[in-house]
């Protein structure tokens, strides 16, 4: 038989350097697995394995996971990652519908000193927006109905940001984003615009569409089997940044959408729940820059970005006291 | 644009049938998630949903998982994925060095009254082991050291068990197994037997060979990362089936291997440990079959299979025990 050749090789580290029990009852797995982890060079990667070791493990000896639910767990994760393309991320599905992603977010950008509030980034945000001017239009005629949007980028003190760069998205009238089109040949309902020197910042876009979140993977199967249903509610998607500003990603819930209460992956926050004006003015509507018609939809909101140090601060004095309180110590 | 056409349509699942907090912090979050997991309608599904969340959940919290974080994570999983293949499946790697697989082994396969220990699968057997009769070899000539192996198949109360079925295999002496060659034309070191009408089972084989498991991969990187060696030591695998007895699936690990203490996998039991006795005489060299020379190892070991319902009895009293330390509860 030919290939490999030689002896089988190791990965060049030697046995441990200390002594263990073999590992003849769960409990002993577990030790000798959380010993071994002290191995770890880096200080945080070792706690986030001890860490990640006990409640791993909790599960499964809670649960008295078989060996069937074992397999079936192996071939899920496969069948997620194996869903996964340049195009689409199965696993930040995953991710958003089991709360990770909501829970991670929250943890990374605690609400500090009345800062607009962050929301998921979801999956359909491209690097390729059109630069706009303040009154142009993130979306082509005919893709929705009409919406402005109109605030000032403020800090938490109230001072004008000026120049901060708005990254801004949505779905068309539809519920999907341009990137669902197979035949995408330019970005739409997408665009990345600037606060003038007063801090304001103003766009055309439309009402943005509930839709659902892929429901033909792994990830489909999960909710089916949960009973849950897949869908998100209408929102304007924002991505706001400012020298010495802690960046800001959020997204506006336009309020009376039937899913807002339940959203598949948790994106809402009830400061985020905006209401929209109804405006019925051709005027009004000629000189916001609307082309047809006279009555669009308005939504005035400012968004307050936090300091960058005041950020850090209260996200590490929260991560000293959620280390406190964790079932396994660094 | 072509194609998704119409509205985006949901999995036809309705909003939720009660009112949750919109998830502004991350113990609603948490909360609001476990809420949900009430609507799984299989109850053994709702209770796995609700304990995986929960300890997901706390391992997050209890790490401030950051943003970068979880983003190499999800980029982690997603290769792992990727390097499935038909012949390689890296996820139950993942699972073997973090203990998982020993645990589940563990807790599906308790200890019961002397019956012969369990021990991991892995992932080197195959279904077209040959055919062979007792006395018979699972291993060409010249593919390593002699090793004959015998014992009896008993149950636990001492009863010989006849025709039990004997699944074993092994690497050769270069430490691969025989799916490890690109040219595999046939098996090799592996094979299927019975035990005779008082129980006794005796075969040829070769002395199996330390080797690490792979290392090219995401799973050799996290090891690396670890701080830790890929090794495992020697061991021969045996999987053997009898009508009313629990399926065992075990292997025998001879003394002094440097890597027996520290598996890379936690497969190895105290009791699985094996001395391999040295004998010198040609006479006994060719009354055991072997073509040349006048040594061999020895491994002479019985097998105890336990009884189908004691087993069982055991699982489901440990699985009520550890439910009731859970921390979400059914």
């Amino acid at each position: 038989m030919g290939e490999p050749e030689g002896k089988a090789v190791s990965n060049g580290l030697p046995p441990l350097p200390f002594q263990l029990p073999y590992p003849d009852s769960p409990d002993v797995i577990t030790s000798n697995l959380l010993k071994i982890a002290e191995l770890t060079p880096n200080d945080r990667k070792r706690f986030l394995a001890k860490n990640l070791i006990t409640h791993l493990h909790q599960f499964v000896r809670e649960t008295s996971l078989t060996t069937k639910e074992w397999e079936e767990a192996i071939q899920f994760l496969t069948a997620v990652g194996q869903t996964c393309t340049p195009l689409r991320q199965e696993f930040i599905l995953l991710s958003d519908v089991l709360g990770v992603s909501a829970l991670v977010d929250a943890l990374n950008n605690p609400p500090v000193q009345g800062g607009t509030e962050s929301s998921v980034l979801g999956p359909f945000f491209t690097e390729d927006s059109p630069d706009l001017e303040n009154g142009d239009s993130i979306a082509s005629d005919g893709k929705g109905e009409y919406m402005y949007v109109e605030g000032r980028v403020l800090s938490t003190d109230g001072t004008p940001i000026p120049n901060a760069t708005i990254e801004t998205w949505e779905t068309d009238g539809h519920g999907f984003y341009d990137t669902q089109y197979s035949n995408r040949e330019k970005p739409e309902c997408r665009g990345r615009l600037h606060s003038d020197k007063d801090g304001r910042f103003g766009y055309r876009a439309v009402v943005p569409v509930a839709y659902p979140i892929p429901g033909d993977g792994p990830v489909g199967d999960l909710l089916l089997g949960m009973g849950r249903h897949n869908m998100r509610p209408n929102h304007l998607h924002l991505m706001i940044e400012a020298p010495g500003y802690t960046k800001l990603v959020t997204a506006f819930y336009p309020e009376g959408d039937e899913w807002l209460e339940s959203d598949a992956v948790f994106g809402v926050k009830k400061s985020l729940v905006v209401k929209l004006q109804e405006v019925n003015d051709e005027a009004e509507a000629r000189k916001r820059g609307f082309p047809k018609g006279n009555s669009f939809k308005l939504l005035q909101r400012d968004i307050i970005l936090v300091p960058e140090e005041k950020s850090r601060e209260v996200f590490e004095r929260n991560a000293r006291e959620a280390a406190k309180n964790a079932l396994a110590t660094a």
